[in-house]
């Protein structure tokens, strides 16, 4: 990667850095780039070989040692970026900390040591940021599509998209560490074997192989350490011209059921680092060519790491893939869009009146809107417990552009907007986002509650103020005499507020 | 109701007698109808004043002299229907069933008392069947907007609607029994109560009294026995014309205010049997006329039980609210169509090979049929499982047509297409229904798995035949062999189906 235009709303001024890093299974990597003549240029690359999905057991323990080297990996990716702000710097986690039994008993020190937050992505959101990030790479012809495959060591993902725009987005449980470990465990190489787990891992492939084949692809690419390693494999074997073929792979595969024991694997261009992981590498890649009819593959540099960082870039401005996916839920579930934008205005309102008291940041402000937003979205199921109904969408869907964490802190947001606040509403919220989780579940409840009647019309003097865990909200005492629906709702707020841990006062002057 | 044309796809013939009963949370309800010469005619009607409502508590327990009650009516209405065939005849229970902890423990021996299964319907679905019920007794005019209001025992139904088409339908958790008892426990009318009361059951309508303003409507009508006795006291004090007025209606609140006490209420053309429930009837009325601005309202003698009636002659033809509302999930959720209709006819075509060894009826086969087109709802959430949160919207949703149990049963199918299959899936399915759901879901599994491909074919020579829980699917080997992915999908099959309790085996020839 090269240079990055930064984009309209973004915050990135000449001189400044921005990083990414992605904690993928098999390594970490960490890129840093600064902004020059209003370009982007990358000034620092980092990798370390962790091997995460090596340390991860069938429960979804983590081996103490691997979880060390983690720690102290991130400990160094720390120091690299101490100086960069905060909203310049972006870390991902991906399959090995999806799987995890206690992801946050890893997070907490984790992101203790790398002094930012990290944001776990699903498989889908990984697919979307790998395809950002060869687009960027290898800027695509128009109107062409584009075959994208990143074998990771837990998982794979395969996405198709024209221009920047991916169209079809997967992610498979299958990976080149992973696969190796479950098929290969014993150190052996036998051809029976193979086939049979070349079987299991074409049925992976199988799930969603229909509709990619017949919307079709003009180039495969393929990206990530594995297909590097067999690219160098092929090339140094004179296979093939600067891609992977399906004649190549073949023979790769041959050299490997030769050798019999992944000890033994002699394979020219093979690094010591890939010889224990290969072998998985090469039978998933062998599957994807079988069950996606591909003949060939390039390999392309970009990976995770690159669509991370120009993402980054996107947010905050107009096309901040959040602020589509909000649009689109918005969209799908057929949501009362001036009750949300009501609703969404007075929520931002008040927020602005005691962001300084409670010390919330744009961060937070940005997600009380969207929760603003989304918080009707499940009336599309049912009234009934509709607030049950949307925080159940939020939390499970593949929303383009959120991190878990992310999702959740909405799906929080949605589930507490009204009636009693159940401890369970906020429970998979990391600690360091729980307090302004609450918070702002707070100032969402009062702006729904003021606007329960779908008016535009507010208090006047309208005043919220913090202090600590108290809330005083001041209104007009003749404009809420003449409104007892309103009068009656408010008063029932400050037993239901308990539930967010705060004390609500209603103040009438 | 005088007549009703039979629908297309109706199976009725002349002579052929129908009938629906609404066990309400007031009185149950029966009503019978014959063909003849092509219209159907009413020739019998049985009410009995049940008052579910009376003896249900705040736990959902059921007072036992309640049930027996309730129990006793069934079996007397049982009788009455003890020879239409079950096609034609649709009992449904409102708010009080949908209250109890354990419906089920008071389902199983009422539907034994009656002979015939009860359908729980949500409270949406009683709203679209009391729109019906009035579209056909009092045809609407073209183009006009009506709103209509039904007041329960336990809950509330708004409908506006154009001609026989429901455009808004919400269900309030208040009624005339539920309010009395919750506001005038103490047999004591007083003003400041009655006021406070009043504030109460404004926020409820108050939910949704904005958009339904804004859409408007041309009338109003009023229906259940509450509107019958207010309108039988104004006539009988010579206010308003045939309709309750909101003068009229503040004259009989004065009159009950000046009673004093629930006992002594004495209002010209109330019935004994009204009297104790009435104060709260015209409390809700009060509250409906206040926070939706009317002035008058007519009162209609057609009901739930009418809905039903019309409703169940729709069933099976090409306008069968159930097939439209299938049609509408399949398009919000965006299905894939061609998927959805290939599993559907493998399904079908599995279905009528053991229908009869499996004794499963065309209710069955119907059911089976929608769960197919909806399996891959999900899919719109997320890819990762889809077939939970396809189960998820299904069971939580409100589905024009459907009983609670229908989308129970749906929701389970849906759950336990593909992998394996928890005890919970079914935990909600009604005893009686449980052998048939199980079984349908194993032909789903089938059908799902023999298109895994997304593809038309079929296996030549496709055979499945059933004996008691025993399963055996016959394929040709040759034919097999050459698909060796769809050969790994079945032979891990079998285990899965112990968890709907067959044994599946599979025969090659």
């Amino acid at each position: 990667m090269s240079t990055v235009s930064p984009r309209p709303g973004s915050s990135l001024r000449d001189g400044d850095l921005v990083a990414a890093l992605d904690l993928g299974s098999n390594s970490f990597h960490i890129v840093v780039a600064q902004r020059v003549l209003g370009q982007l240029r990358v000034v620092d690359r980092l990798r370390e070989t962790v091997r995460m999905a090596e340390g991860l057991n069938a429960l979804g323990g983590l081996a103490p040692e691997v979880r060390e080297r983690a720690l102290a990996c991130l400990a160094r990716f720390g120091q690299r970026v101490a100086d960069i702000p905060r909203r310049h710097v972006r870390a991902v986690a991906t399959n090995s900390v999806r799987q995890l039994r206690d992801p946050e008993a890893f997070l907490r020190p984790a992101e203790a040591a790398l002094g930012h937050p990290i944001d776990v992505i699903s498989g889908r959101e990984e697919a979307r940021l790998v395809y950002l990030g060869v687009a960027h790479e290898q800027p695509p012809e128009p109107e062409q599509k584009r075959l994208v495959i990143d074998i990771g060591g837990g998982s794979t993902e395969c996405i198709i998209g024209r221009g920047f725009t991916p169209l079809e987005r997967e992610s498979l449980q299958v990976g080149c560490i992973a696969s190796t470990r479950r098929f290969f465990d014993n150190g052996k190489l036998g051809r029976k074997r193979w086939q049979a787990a070349l079987t299991e891992v074409e049925l992976q492939f199988q799930q969603f192989a229909a509709p990619y084949r017949s919307l079709g692809w003009d180039e495969a690419i393929g990206t990530s350490g594995t297909h590097k390693a067999i690219g160098n494999i092929c090339a140094a074997m004179k296979l093939g011209k600067g891609s992977i073929t399906r004649e190549g792979l073949a023979q790769v595969r041959e050299r490997l059921l030769q050798a019999g024991r992944i000890e033994d694997i002699d394979l020219p261009g093979l690094s010591d680092d890939r010889r224990p992981i290969i072998a998985g590498g090469v039978l998933v890649l062998e599957a994807a060519f079988a069950v996606l009819g591909l003949e060939q593959i390039q390999v392309s540099k970009a990976a995770l790491r690159e669509g991370v960082l120009y993402d980054l870039l996107g947010r905050g401005g107009a096309d901040d893939p959040r602020e589509l996916s909000v649009a689109a839920l918005m969209q799908r579930y057929g949501v009362d869009a001036a009750q949300a934008q009501r609703v969404e205005s007075t929520a931002l309102q008040l927020f602005d009146q005691v962001a300084a008291a409670w010390g919330l940041g744009s961060e937070d402000r940005a997600m009380l809107s969207r929760a603003a937003r989304l918080h009707e979205l499940g009336l599309a199921i049912a009234h009934s417990g509709y607030h049950v109904h949307g925080a159940y969408v939020l939390q499970h869907s593949d929303i383009a552009g959120f991190s878990q964490q992310g999702q959740r802190f909405l799906a929080a947001l949605v589930r507490s907007h009204r009636r009693s606040v159940p401890k369970s509403a906020f429970e998979s919220i990391p600690d360091r986002l729980l307090g302004n989780a609450r918070r702002c579940a707070a100032l969402l409840r009062l702006a729904v509650l003021l606007h329960r009647a779908r008016k535009d019309e507010l208090p006047p003097g309208l005043r919220l103020r913090a202090n600590g865990d108290r809330l005083e909200l001041a209104l007009d005492r003749r404009w809420l005499h003449a409104r007892p629906l309103l009068r009656a709702d408010l008063e029932a707020e400050p037993e239901d507020m308990l539930g967010l841990g705060l004390q609500l006062h209603i103040a009438q002057d």
